[in-house]
């Protein structure tokens, strides 16, 4: 592709000047080809051209261009016009311009970077040949792309224009109102005014740092926790404590110790279907959490991207529902059901804290595209959302099933897991005598990925767990990526690599 | 002799940590608290000896003491000082659930709100019957609707589901390699691993700021300048300069000397078709410009939305076009030309800022929304850009004449303006004796919107001036608004409202 070639001449003729106007022109794009801005090869405009733009004599512009080829500046060339050939090297009295050292810039905050985790993995999953068993998103496949098609045209036609044009940022007026319907299918009863539209629910997570947290402000989060949500308090310079988790969600005993020696800004969890260890909070956990909270005063964020996804079980109601004092934040989104591109999440809280985070949100991206906010509305309220729901469940319900079926079938001693009610991942604890330092690049080597545990983790040291999702990959992958990785991990167990063999054998002599 | 009275407050100050001295003494001393190492009872030291042996002012060890007691950590008695108190013992029963004061949960960087200018503005341009020249907004009947349908139409039918899935952080990759192209329009030359999409210019300016700036860290900005931009910097909570701008852009002469005395993090400037001013810095401002940024190493963020829109004279090359030395990060949009709704903007800077960039915007928002990105590619790709580009200079620029013809109609003595040759905007100057408390209420009263000047000043103190818009309303609606802004400016002038009056009258009384 090819773009036409559009003249960035800029020639203003100054009539009043003692400057003759010919100089003038020469001074012009002597300046531009000096700086850069004329890079060699470039084609001047054909002198009665120039001349006509400019309003001056066709001789002016000939004595022009016969001074800047006597500069050897330009040539002519018969068929190409006056075409710039030589750049002369910046002379400035500036001396030699020192380059820019970037990394002294950055502010001192940022040096701790976030984990470019996420975005390798999302790289790896574009991989062929590697079967993804890391990745926590929905099956392509699986999505209702045919529904979204006839939305689409139907948007176009009755709607036109408006479904690309600027929105509130509190988000699209309809789908808050929609949304705030759908809530009183988790049990959580509010109106659309406390309901905030957000380009995914990592963009809460993110607003929500911005709003509360000081350096050096402590946060309350689950061992293990959702990575991209330890990345953004770590980048807010927050300082993360991390409670156990078991088969019964975070450990609220340990909780109530730590809250009497510490006094953390917020708590972070996610009760239903955790991310990554499938777990569920227990109904008496949920109570006791919130009456932690409200003892000490601290808001909780709830993040619940999965509790659709339920496979056994009744559903259990989010801590927002259960909160009658407005001290729970909860984030949703439709990225583990519908399309996660279009990156639509929402906010759900008490009006005060969503009028905050408005402030926030238009400082930083004016409000979420509009286009996506007007497809998920009209997908929900025609009715399509809940079938979808039931449909994706049954499939992820026969996928879980079958994961856990290759797992039996490899089985190895001391490699454990808990089979998840609902969500996406299977949270997996290796033997104790894997060599885990390189289980990921041998995984991928034999075609299959996986999110190790460490990121899960508030301090990163955990590195006997691995998450295994099984709603990405077909039922073939699935076994066929089990089988990989079983086999990887046997041999990490059985086999230590040549590098710890020859370390073991030369020890005894040093 | 005198010993240094050593204080039983073990207590290091980290003057390189990224936490304030006074917070870390509230945690140091907290701890210890917690510890049992200072019991109920404990005197604190005074608050001036304790300043006296750390080193620091008396307000931080005073800031720190408040902290404590507002935890209820310590008491003050008067006559004892400061002393450790009793913790009181977990009750076993809640009793009376306290509200949460969000309010105070606020973070105090973020106690400086931005202001809900420009939301509230989306929503005055709802409102039927007041005619919007205040929105920075593409005319939305003329944005090629049918194109983007069937383009829309044919990625569903060729791409299908891929569309509205993820991407990478950085962007859809082939509308980067468009970006890449489409950028030696503009003279600048990178290649697609230098451009990194956005959603929305906006999320640039943010994503810059959160960066490079540290609390109290110097931004140049121009006066008046781009208010959205003002409101990220100031979220940053830093240190505004404005350099004054004429009518060839912003005055380098005076940023020289500012750069003598002070070391700003960044430079921030619009040099075409300035926001609000309408100015173009000169070409010879441009290299003085970059080469003061060259002396002192100060990098530049160089906000180019509507330099494809120009009316008269020849294109003026952008400062990132000018850069040998890499320098200048460059934004620009799609908002100005196709649908703002969609949200896409670009970074275009060197590899290693890319890079940075890409770190944080992961962890805000994972990626700019799919879909998107896919539409304008294509829209591009199929030559339906420029063509586009150049129907819409041709009606904005007559919108400009009517616009311009209009405040001719209505002139109103010492009411003036600079005719702008490219973007969106008159920047016009009120008379003196204009009272302009009100204006903003009349005119939504008489049917008219505007952008007031102050909230585009560094200080948000001039009142002098109002941003006329003229790509958003129609022909009819452009002469109608002007006629009754005039009106309205009038009576302001040679009509003080009748509170003023009274106020006047009954002066004299008290």
């Amino acid at each position: 592709m090819k773009f036409r070639n559009k003249s960035p001449l800029d020639i203003i003729i100054d009539r009043d000047s003692s400057v003759p106007i010919y100089l003038q022109i020469v001074q012009r794009i002597r300046d531009l080809i000096n700086s850069g801005a004329l890079l060699p090869g470039f084609r001047l405009p054909p002198e009665r051209r120039l001349a006509e733009a400019l309003g001056v004599n066709r001789s002016t512009v000939f004595q022009a261009y016969r001074e800047l080829k006597t500069d050897a500046l330009v040539g002519a060339h018969v068929g190409r016009g006056t075409v710039v050939v030589h750049r002369a090297s910046p002379e400035s009295e500036l001396g030699e311009v020192r380059k820019l050292s970037w990394g002294q810039l950055v502010r001192e905050g940022r040096t701790r970077q976030p984990d470019p985790l996420l975005r390798d993995l999302l790289q790896l999953t574009e991989r062929q040949d590697v079967i993804s068993l890391a990745i926590g998103l929905p099956d392509p496949e699986l999505l209702p792309l045919e529904a979204f098609r006839e939305i689409q045209e139907k948007l176009f036609e009755d709607v036109g224009a408006q479904v690309m044009l600027h929105c509130p940022t509190e988000g699209h007026t309809p789908l808050r109102e929609t949304l705030s319907e759908w809530m009183a299918m988790r049990a959580i009863h509010c109106d659309a005014s406390e309901v905030l539209v957000l380009s995914g629910s990592q963009q809460g997570l993110d607003l929500a740092a911005r709003l509360f947290l000081d350096p050096g402000d402590t946060v309350i989060v689950e061992e293990p926790s959702y990575f991209g949500a330890l990345q953004v308090f770590r980048a807010a310079q927050a300082r993360l404590i991390g409670v156990p988790t078991d088969s019964n969600g975070m450990c609220t005993d340990v909780l109530a110790r730590i809250l009497e020696r510490y006094r953390p800004k917020l708590i972070y969890t996610l009760p239903t279907y955790q991310n990554p260890s499938g777990a569920v909070m227990s109904l008496e956990r949920r109570h006791h959490l919130l009456e932690l909270a409200y003892r000490h005063h601290i808001p909780i964020i709830e993040d619940d991207p999965y509790s659709e996804l339920r496979y056994d079980g009744e559903p259990i109601p989010p801590l927002k529902a259960l909160d009658d004092h407005g001290y729970v934040l909860y984030l949703s989104t439709f990225s583990k059901i519908l399309f996660p591109g279009l990156r639509i999440g929402w906010l759900v809280a008490p009006r005060p804290v969503i009028n905050q985070f408005v402030l926030v949100k238009q400082a930083v991206d004016l409000h979420s595209n509009t286009p996506g906010q007007w497809i998920m509305d009209r997908f929900m309220r025609d009715g399509r959302y809940e079938p979808h729901i039931n449909s994706a469940r049954n499939v992820y319900a026969r996928r879980r099933d079958m994961m856990e079926e290759a797992l039996i079938r490899h089985q190895i001693p001391d490699f454990t897991w808990r089979k998840p009610t609902g969500g996406f991942y299977f949270w997996c604890r290796l033997p104790d005598d894997v060599e885990r330092s390189q289980l990921l690049t041998q995984a991928a080597e034999a075609g299959v990925s996986f999110l190790p545990g460490w990121p899960c983790f508030a301090f990163g040291t955990d590195e006997s767990h691995v998450r295994l999702n099984f709603s990405y990959a077909s039922p073939e992958q699935i076994s066929e990526g089990v089988a990989r990785l079983m086999a990887v991990v046997q041999r990490a167990t059985f086999e230590p690599p040549l590098a710890r063999r020859a370390q073991i054998g030369t020890s005894p002599i040093v």
